[in-house]
């Protein structure tokens, strides 16, 4: 296995915490998952999946073909399912009511959103302190987890009201951490007083729920939350502390803490090479790519890929009628 | 003189145009203007003076000692003024109505804003087509230079609105180019809009007023320009095709070609090094820092100093009280 040093968002600034990417485990070939041996041959492989949701479950508010009998056929065989995602904008009690909307089986506890995360990271990992609050840019998944942590917190919709005067900005003195998630609410007001939290104390922590460049919507992709960040980034000169998503190591942390996972018999399936894919790869997790949302078959068959996954799929959805 | 390649902005995307900076035309001591000698043997080497404004007339809306006393000493010797300023918020007009309000004498012809400079590279230099629109990241300078320019454009206040919904993102089929300046409304609706014009049309051209990461508000600094921009350079993984203002050429060009400048006869004065300063060197000017802004008088005076000026004064102000 080789290793490297990487960093993460802006290679211009030292990060605080050097995270260690490890390559693909094998250089070889992927093993493309085509026939039912094959299929069965993985499953065998493995008790615990972790699956990432928008790309490989659904594409926003539509379920792709074969999915609900992919996750039937999973938990009849007795796999352990963890859904792990990026997105912050939803709590874990959020995205359970929209698989329930969706109509998909599934259990809160088995549901691992970036903000989720950043609330568990701030009270388990950095013991936040109960006498300082959060500033939030983000929206409602951020402040319900955070508030279910018991973490005080101020910004979020409090400050979405555009209107912006510099002699009328009101700062918070207990303010001491920011935390950044994606927001379509996102304002110079907001840019504004989180640059002045971090700018005026170096003790301020500066937290992001992840660092995906990208969001996709409706159908196409706009600014992501590692976009939106940027300009505290560039104004500070200074990178985050700590970024909880996939790649990185805060998620990997606190899921192999609450699961113990056996890594051998751990397999990441997602959408995105540099995410998923990389997570899995981190975590001396198996890989399995699947075809139906961000990366596509030719990224991982070229010569000298730099992510390779240990599968590929064309669509989970695929497995339960490879296996029929 | 010793040249080398810089880039602007980001430095993992090569830019569209690669600027040459130029390093201090001597790597000797800068002069200290202190006495009457010194401020006399000073003003015979110049016909034009190229200043700065925040931090050498003004610090926002009030007018820095001896100022007014200073300008009036140079007109009296005859010498050229030219008011050079990154600031996009304000048109031509409007920083003229500001000198008029600050009662400092000067001409509107005088005023060179990077809203201004934008809307003239457009019509001038890039022949920007009549049947095109510029989408605008920025406030009423911009507007009002596009305006006058005969250059139509959408976006700016009429997006300030906060509400939005991926849905409902309407976008304008004739928009050739995005103008990004300063803007207190930036929000994700501006982004959003201006990444997909970029994004899905690689000829729509990327025009930043200036790329001062910071402004100065309030007696502080908060996000300026060039971090506002960051998203859509992240989220894009471009530069911006062009960047207006100082230390850059578009701006440096706009002046040449309007006043027909003698290089060796002209002074650039201003209070930061990496743009006023860097102006000036690239535009084989002479140079004159004055320490009431960014820029200290340590930082010109160390060992292997990157940028220095010619000359360095503590005032402009101290001009007029030196050669009393």
């Amino acid at each position: 296995m080789i290793e490297h040093k990487s960093y993460i968002l802006n290679e211009n600034v030292a990060p605080v915490i050097q995270l260690t990417f490890y390559s693909s485990s094998t250089m070889s070939t992927p093993i493309k998952l085509s026939s039912r041996a094959d299929c069965e041959s993985f499953l065998e492989k493995f008790d615990t999946l972790l699956l990432d949701c928008d790309g490989v479950l659904w594409h926003e508010d539509t379920v792709l073909p074969g999915i609900k009998e992919a996750l039937s056929l999973l938990r009849q065989k007795g796999k352990r399912l963890i859904f792990v995602t990026n997105n912050s904008t939803k709590s874990r009690a959020a995205y359970f009511a929209k698989f329930k909307r969706l109509n998909i089986d599934a259990n809160e506890s088995e549901i691992f959103g970036s903000s989720y995360v950043s609330a568990y990271y701030l009270k388990n990992i950095l013991n936040f302190p109960k006498d300082k609050k959060v500033y939030v840019i983000g929206e409602s998944g951020i402040t319900e987890e955070l508030h279910l942590a018991g973490i005080r917190f101020c910004g979020s919709s409090d400050d979405d009201d555009y209107e912006f005067n510099f002699n009328k900005i009101d700062f918070d003195p207990e303010v001491g951490a920011v935390v950044c998630g994606f927001d379509t609410h996102l304002n110079y007001k907001k840019l504004a007083k989180a640059f002045r939290y971090l700018n005026t104390n170096p003790d301020c922590i500066f937290l992001l729920t992840n660092g995906d460049t990208t969001y996709p919507a409706n159908g196409t992709i706009y600014p992501g939350t590692g976009s939106l960040v940027a300009p505290l980034i560039k104004a500070l000169n200074r990178d985050p502390d700590y970024v909880m998503g996939k790649p990185n190591k805060p998620m990997l942390d606190c899921i192999i803490k609450k699961f113990h996972l056996d890594a051998e018999r751990t397999c990441m399936i997602g959408d995105r090479l540099d995410t998923d894919i990389q997570f899995g790869i981190n975590g001396k997790f198996k890989t399995l790519l699947v075809l139906t949302g961000v990366s596509k078959e030719q990224e991982i068959l070229v010569e000298n890929a730099p992510i390779i996954p240990d599968y590929y799929l064309t669509s989970l959805g695929d497995l339960a009628e490879l296996c029929e």
